[in-house]
């Protein structure tokens, strides 16, 4: 089935933008009558039917509205530093999105080799990766900040920042309790320095381990990710 | 710390690879007396000092040698259908790697887009992620064989089989059994057959759920290898 992204939809007629159009009709060749699916990345996942195949502007029908799966009674929040290579932040935010994940802040600090990103790039990839996944809701990413910015930010529920140092002993997996709203920090290649641990700290953060494997920025944002939505799964 | 792989290192002295001492030397820009870690793949991770830095054959003085944190009470096997996009598994093999894995199985099956693949590329991929996460063992790559031969060979624990089907209640997070072996095959894009389901129950494989997202061949295969290993240490 054909997802379509489409933030104001509702019962009844709607048109599709020019984007979303060009892919309906040249990409998916798909023709009226076809049935499709449509988000609006707010909840809500909507059965339609093609009723004007325009490449321009496509008219779809749609016939009903159900709240998606995609709701946990928790929040998840990750922030990251973007890598050099922006290709594996990309496939980070594909693959929360897929998993699922509420909220994504991205940082620059210290060691950060990555200070600029094109932010409505990255939120295509979000927005393909839901439509991909059929997911009802669209997660939010906030724009680049400093990570002096990003921990001194209100957030209401445990603070967590991964620090790979041999004297963290408390891993997340041990430590988050399900249930519970969760921000977890994930640094950059050169890693979190000292004085940004020390920030974080006394802004509430406590370093925790991902566990005993040496992992990537991406993969660590990747497995804190399944860690959290794992340990809710076994509540 | 850069760290080579040379599979019949010992302590003493020790040759590294033409390609390897390239790196080495034009790469890294590494000189005699530099320190550089050396595994085996084999469980040891070694400390050695370059004794010769020579772009094609370096030679190095491994000092010590120990035995690295990556060994777990238990088989981690996964069995995966190679995507259309090969980079895609290229990202899932560097990812489990990095994770933490034993043994993977490439397989085709009747939906499979890709037939074929280039093994020892895909070997080299692990390789470099052993090297970057520091790991002391080397993940073993079956050749890719059929998907009917690789649900008849014997395995030793659980066997699970990973379908996208809305009758499959039971989820790997809730069923596997943390210190059990585990051999996990995970679908192609279009996903397994029904036949191929029910060869694999008549094998002994259970058909389970890797939770309500609807995941890529890639994300489920990072998500199956996590979430044995984070059960693992909630042991």
């Amino acid at each position: 089935m054909n997802v379509f992204y489409l933030p104001e939809a509702e019962v009844g007629s709607v048109l599709l933008s020019e984007e979303e159009s060009k892919h309906c009709v040249r990409v998916f060749r798909m023709q009226t009558g076809d049935n499709v699916c449509v988000t609006n990345g707010n909840g809500l996942l909507m059965d339609a039917v093609l009723v004007e195949a325009n490449p321009k502007h496509c008219v779809l029908n749609v016939t009903s509205a159900k709240r998606g799966a995609d709701f946990w009674p928790y929040t998840l929040h990750l922030g990251i530093a973007p890598t050099k290579n922006i290709e594996r932040i990309e496939w980070f935010l594909e693959k929360v999105t897929e998993i699922g994940i509420d909220e994504i802040s991205l940082f620059s600090s210290m060691h950060s080799e990555r200070k600029i990103v094109r932010h409505d790039r990255l939120e295509k990839i979000i927005v393909s990766a839901v439509k991909q996944s059929i997911k009802s809701r669209l997660p939010k990413l906030n724009e680049l900040c400093s990570f002096n910015e990003l921990v001194r930010r209100d957030f209401n529920g445990r603070k967590y920042i991964a620090w790979i140092d041999e004297t963290i002993k408390d891993t997340l997996v041990i430590d988050y309790q399900a249930g519970e709203n969760v921000l977890i920090l994930i640094g950059p290649e050169g890693d979190f320095s000292h004085e940004e641990v020390d920030l974080a700290e006394k802004n509430g953060f406590k370093p925790i381990s991902l566990g005993s494997s040496r992992l990537r920025t991406e993969t660590a944002g990747i497995v804190a990710c399944n860690t959290i939505q794992l340990l809710n799964q076994l509540k």
